[in-house]
């Protein structure tokens, strides 16, 4: 039981000419911003951009770091070396890092992002490369990983601290997996559900299962989307049922 | 007249499964290694090995920052927007500060590379952009610069401190620039006229310039070259032939 | 005075994840289709599928070859050698025409982009990298140009064929050249003042330039835009006026 | 048993500033080259020149198709779809038919690099997405592909001409597969060694797998490397050998 939630929303992620996400309005919504460090995403200055709203608006700046992998935004598994993937990810903290001093803030988490998230929640070697990247740069630096996923703990056993979360427009197994998006419902549409769903899980550390069992599960942070105008109303409408229900609006970091 | 100076070189330079240079040999040669940013040149675990080494050899590091453009190795100018080279400028800092973290040093100064280096030495325009780049980033950055060139005069006046380099291989015009490439004598590839110019240089603060001119040159850094045998050949006997007459070899950061 | 004129529009220009341009929409109105090559935009599926659809609707199709600066969008200057233009431009066409051939079309013509359009209006170095480029590839290509720009008679005199093309939303001067951007009055944003002005060009040769003077313009084709919704409106208002004006759509090649 | 055989090598696969094989010196040894298309290696106007030498050396030429990972050198697995391989496939195909129409010679096969290559020989879905991008392209095109692979037999299958072929300097399992590069004894150094097994497979058929079992294996084509002047110098007694026994040195294609 909580009285305070963070909710985090990649951004940054536009490239060049190309426009990805509503940066300045999820600003006015999240606590913590994923940015984009140009691996999968996010050009030098259009991530400064990011970061100079982020900083003015007061929300917590985590690295999005990703495989190098621009045409497939970052969503295609890669059989990266673990040097290769520690130096990568080190490049990319320090690249972010280094545009956030600029823009008056700084990177307190690391979030990674698509294939890399996804592999790293099972692959103990890929996660110890990251987890040595966050260790060789900042040890302060909180990893931010899927509830329940074996990632955090090798985190937390490696010393850093880290932020588990919840994913709001997303079935769950009775496992507290994630429903693969190839099965049917995995995917919620409904603003009012899944508000009502994310103010149970911060104020009871419940959720409710695709199966209709009741799931602990362990968030202290909430993953929304912004890259859609109703992904920005689903979004608001969560942070509105979230305070309305008591529950305040901040980061981890 | 000085009893040291400070030797640099380019350095980081492979990229994947390319290599380029003798990044080992080197630094055990200079005091100072301009290392690439990944922008031109270097991927993120090749850069970090050099940065290891560069560490054990206790050289310093400088940030060998470029227009984006690894097929053309930053040779090519671009006309790129000033946010634009702010923003890249900054990001490249800040990845190699993190890879610095990593390998136990820290970048001390920032040396443009190819392109960038000539521009800036007269285009106002883009030194500015690059100039905020490093006052955004760390104030104490030391910018390296072509002795003479107006870049180093705006940016002491910006605050930043600077280092103004020679070309150990290069001939000079009677004015204090460098001989076109173009033009035939400009590469001077003998090791030991190069090595007793740069003695010169170090001890008497001159230079003969093409026409037999003496010249006085201010420069407290001396670019040596390691991208073939002749070179890192040539990179040992300016050494030798600076330490044997009495110039010890020195990083000005 | 013509009773036909080609509509030509730049399209296929998304980027992996990145959106931009109606080109389903854009295909139903425009009769040439310069597609993107993957240089300034464009990855390989997503060129294949609109190439299907201009397929599908008897669109014909352009290599829209540009620099290789995706992050700029092919829009800064970059100083390439001849021999890098060349080859560059040779294999952007090689690879949109093997796309062309899967998708049961073809490359018909060339439209260079961005700041190549610009500066080959001018520069005969560059202009001539990018003919030579054509003529080892296809004699047959059709290079397309700005009516008036010096290029295209590059072009002829080496063999080439040629069409000469407007722009719909912009303003010329009383030379016959495009008022820069940076002026008032640059772009038009009416779309029944444009569609006029295209119509009279189509029927009577001639168009109004910013002082009001009028101008003699040969043109063969006219460029229109797709990336906004005003846009897609304007071009749609473009062919409504000329088809209602008894000048046909279609192709030069 | 057979009169003759075929020599490939990978060619073209410079980048830049950064050279990377002999292509002038393997250009006289192989029958058979296969040229980078810039996905993992070779910039346009590198690739040219490698094309020309070709050309005037009577070398045929295949496509050296990858996964889009420079950094990597395509030896990382990737993930891709099916639409996004058979694309990527294409547009590289076309990309060298273009420079290869420009140097006067054609592309006459396809030999998947690296990563790509491994992975085809097993998995049918992307094995089936580079043979669909052949057979839209061109559908005389032959695959290369390691000789007892599926994919060869799902090539001919859909209709593609194919080669098989065998590797010069590594040791076979009894069952014809490649020994792994991770066991003792993978890899083969000795020329005179190598050469004679190769004179062996040319003339009878069979190669001594690392067991001292027999083999047959049918293949009509040799891989040799050129990146070494170890490799060239291999290379070179592979040829000499093979004609001194009577078997002539010609492409399949």
């Amino acid at each position: 039981m909580t009285s305070h939630i963070d909710l985090n929303s990649d951004l940054g992620e536009s490239f060049g000419a190309w426009r990805m996400g509503e940066d300045a309005t999820m600003l006015k919504i999240v606590s913590s911003a994923n940015v984009a460090c140009g691996f999968h995403a996010g050009d030098p200055a259009g991530i400064l951009a990011t970061l100079e709203q982020a900083a003015k608006c007061g929300v917590s700046v985590g690295a999005h770091v990703a495989y190098p992998d621009l045409a497939g935004f970052g969503r295609r598994n890669m059989d990266v070396t673990s040097a290769e993937l520690t130096a990568d990810v080190i490049y990319q903290i320090g690249a972010l890092q280094g545009l956030a001093k600029a823009a008056g803030t700084r990177v307190t988490y690391v979030k990674p992002h698509g294939a890399l998230y996804n592999t790293i929640a099972g692959d103990a070697r890929q996660a110890d490369a990251v987890i040595a990247a966050m260790l060789a740069v900042d040890s302060t630096l909180v990893m931010m990983g899927l509830a329940g996923a074996s990632v955090l703990d090798r985190a937390r056993n490696a010393g850093l601290p880290i932020v588990a979360e919840a994913f709001a427009d997303r079935a769950y197994t009775p496992q507290g997996t994630l429903v693969s998006r190839r099965e049917a419902g995995a995917v919620l549409h409904d603003p009012d559900l899944v508000a009502a769903r994310m103010l149970r899980l911060a104020t009871e550390g419940v959720i409710e299962a695709i199966d209709g069992s009741i799931l602990q599960l362990d968030a202290q942070s909430i993953c929304i989307h912004g890259d859609s105008p109703g992904a920005v109303a689903m979004a608001e409408k969560v942070r509105e049922v979230l305070i309305g229900g008591g529950v305040g609006i901040r980061s981890f970091a």
